[in-house]
């Protein structure tokens, strides 16, 4: 538990405190955005028991999910980070907390998702409801260069991507029964994903250098991709191709997106959820598809015979997982908040707007 | 353990860091303190084991319980921070040690208060020691900007900050048996103090902006005031509402105190240790003198019974209590340090006095 | 599990973030660095169990104590830190793992020495390896400020070194069964040497300041002293004495090594690992060799029975112990690198050469 909270509230945090002037509202608001949720969470909870007669959790459980759900709104604050106002941030996290709750009811009711699988949606369902919001807020000027990161938010940009990188396996563990395997998994992932960070940012940026941004975002990406199939996956070497893959489509991913996807479609995704968070997620949901339907293809006649179980992992959710996929995107895409008050652009990404700062 | 000793050492060492130029001893200083006061501890420990003929305890359990301690002496450094030599330090950490630890056992012999809310004191008894010991030097010269901090080290301060949050639950449940619940009311109490700290600071700041002082010392009072209480308290929304009270006293009391008592008492109290610490132990001592009488009122027949027993909790050790706070205020006034070799005002914040600088 | 990976990536990667240009690297280098070293560990071992019939062991276990065996790699890159590019740190990860692998072989197999004290060979090989490859490498231009520490950079260490400290105790018990008593000693050596250290800079300075550099290295020499015996150490006060003469000799030797040893032999050890971790190290070692000799002194009488048994703790490994150290310093000499590509001196402790950055 205190892993989580301490990942959540701290690597968050500082993960997305690479912009030049907005060190204090990042570290800030994600700490007020956290509380709120988390409290938030627990009340949709504690309704959902009230009304669905679920039995009672243990207290540090429900604070444990609660803080995991929470991620979702965190990954989707990246995406507009430095451009809504607290009050903004707050609507949202209530509406996304809401439209999250939901989500995973309609996945453990209708579509019989095991809890913890459904749980892992958060990085998927955050990068693309933050997207959806970020569509609705336009980008920054141009030559503008308080979007741009210093060398010194950068480090402490750093700072909160190792403190990710080494809490990820706690995450992916945490509302898990077999937790060393899940643990045992994501480490792997996540090294194989950190050595293909470093070796594609030399591949791809012009004169063979890194690139922070490429690091920051694709060391974590072998996480995200295993944290649906923590659990089922059987080989160490499974989850390395995962986070070669997820590695891989995130740097790709942050070339296409920024250069083809973002302008067509008017988002500017401050940093980079798209391909940070939500890529990988994709390839992660894609993969455990496959892995389930390799699985029930083995034992076919074992299969068959429990096919009509309830509780059955079976090649029916799985498609229905797909489209449950393909239907978020437009919904998230639809879905947009209406702002209290905006600020002007030219008020972007500033510390200066909501804090008394003293140079 | 590991999360209490992680809590002094990294957590109040950069709390402590908001000083413009006094980053390298607020951290370096803070580690000397609490290595020399742990071993200190334990050799008082050791001494009242040998004369009073206490059971011997178990290693880790000593090294948790003299780290616990030495959260009171780190608490007066606060007071204190930056008018200081570290031999004026290390005297007072002796110092303090000893009396808090005469002070926990006439608490714990003659009041019959158990040993968990004994330790409990260490942030009043660190907050009006610090207090004590600070009315003793003089302020910093007007028109200095050396105490004033800069977006840099407010930012470490603020990770400091984070750290606290995350690790209170922590200490607070680290010595009680019933963990689960202790862990469960602090957090819920944080969380609250949280929120009204940033709804507060809006509220009083001139243009409605986020003041960082105001975030740094409100988010900690609601785990400062639930302190005594946490095993105790049988439903969250206690927590909770101790919580937002911590929190509104803070802030209010930041206001009040260092307008009008701190000028007549002539204390300069460089972080701010009086509201922040101060005011929410108070807080969290009388709500466990009403808690506990509420709880004896309920059960009244049985606490007749009961009244003569040994280790009753009964109102009669808490009226005393609220005696032994009174008491202890004049007290803590009264003590001062001869200072060994006073610091020139014009030297105060500086960490050059005391470091090598490479500027 | 978690408490040593979060060390060495996050602490060893901020304690090394001294310089002035170089941050980017030591903490992205640290972290490429250590997921190749623990990948490549991994392969050794199953190399290992496949050939040698060892039996399998637990998934985190193993990787516990492959990240264990890359403290090694991450002290030796201390010695050439900023003065080597990523392949040939890559190459000297790979190199040293192996040869570290067959030193724990050889330890384990031909010298009898139980497993545990073969994996805290790793202070003292990281040390000397680094040493010896640094001794390949020129030193850098004179006149240069590019190898100075800035304010910053010098705070940032000393959160790396905060981190270490903190989770000292947890790497010298993770692999010991009797982990409290290891603990205990450990953070006991610990406090020591931390004290000492601040006394011994006010001392050897010139103006009676303390010097950040020696407090980073000193602080941190009881906890490598007492690595070795961590688990064997009956009383307390033996690990403070440890405590003490570590921290004693690593500040002598601080300038010792870098006014006579360092140019006679033209190394130039960046961060000082030779006082930091080897002579610590070789502090250790003697102490364990001590302890050894005076404990099967006492029971002579039962030693000679016992002489004959396998896994007997008897003087002649530990003579061929400190034989092997001797052995091991001209082998760890006489390694060289075939650098790949080297960096120009002048380009030395620049971030600018790898990263794209942006001031």
């Amino acid at each position: 538990f205190q892993d989580v909270s301490h990942m959540v509230i701290f690597g968050f945090g500082f993960f997305l405190m690479f912009l030049r002037r907005y060190g204090f509202s990042s570290t800030g608001f994600n700490l007020l955005i956290v509380v709120v949720g988390v409290q938030c969470s627990l009340l949709i909870e504690d309704f959902l028991v009230f009304h669905l007669q679920k039995e009672h959790e243990d207290g540090l459980k429900r604070i444990t999910k609660a803080t995991v759900s929470m991620t979702a709104v965190v990954i989707s604050t990246g995406a507009v980070l430095g451009k809504t106002n607290p009050v903004q941030l707050i609507l949202m996290t209530v509406v996304e907390i809401i439209v999250f709750h939901i989500s995973r009811w309609t996945n453990e009711r209708i579509l019989q998702i095991p809890e913890n699988t459904s749980m892992m949606h958060v990085h998927l369902f955050g990068a693309y409801f933050g997207l959806a919001v970020s569509s609705r807020f336009s980008g920054p000027l141009p030559r503008s260069e308080k979007n741009t990161s210093t060398l010194k938010s950068d480090l402490l940009s750093m700072l909160g991507t190792l403190f990710l990188w080494v809490f990820w396996p706690s995450f992916n563990s945490v509302l898990l029964t077999n937790k060393n395997k899940a643990i045992y998994n994501t480490y792997f992932a996540l090294t194989v994903s950190a050595v293909t960070a470093f070796l594609l940012s030399v591949l791809t940026t012009k004169d063979g250098k890194f690139r922070m941004t490429h690091v920051h975002s694709a060391v974590l990406a072998g996480g995200v991709a295993v944290g649906y199939a923590a659990q089922s996956i059987e080989y160490p070497w499974i989850a390395m191709i995962l986070g070669l893959l997820a590695s891989l489509i995130t740097i790709l991913g942050s070339y296409c997106v920024q250069r083809c996807l973002n302008p067509a479609l008017k988002i500017h995704d401050t940093s980079g959820v798209h391909f940070t968070f939500g890529l990988p997620a994709v390839l992660g949901a894609l993969a455990q598809v496959v892995l389930l339907v390799i699985k029930n293809w083995a034992d076919l006649s074992r299969y068959v015979n429990s096919c009509y179980e309830f509780h059955t992992i079976s090649p029916f959710p799985s498609l229905i997982y797909l489209y449950w996929i393909c239907v978020f995107l437009p919904i998230g895409l639809i879905l947009n908040l209406k702002p209290f008050k905006t600020i002007p652009v030219s008020k972007y990404f500033e510390d200066q707007f909501y804090w008394e700062v003293s140079f």
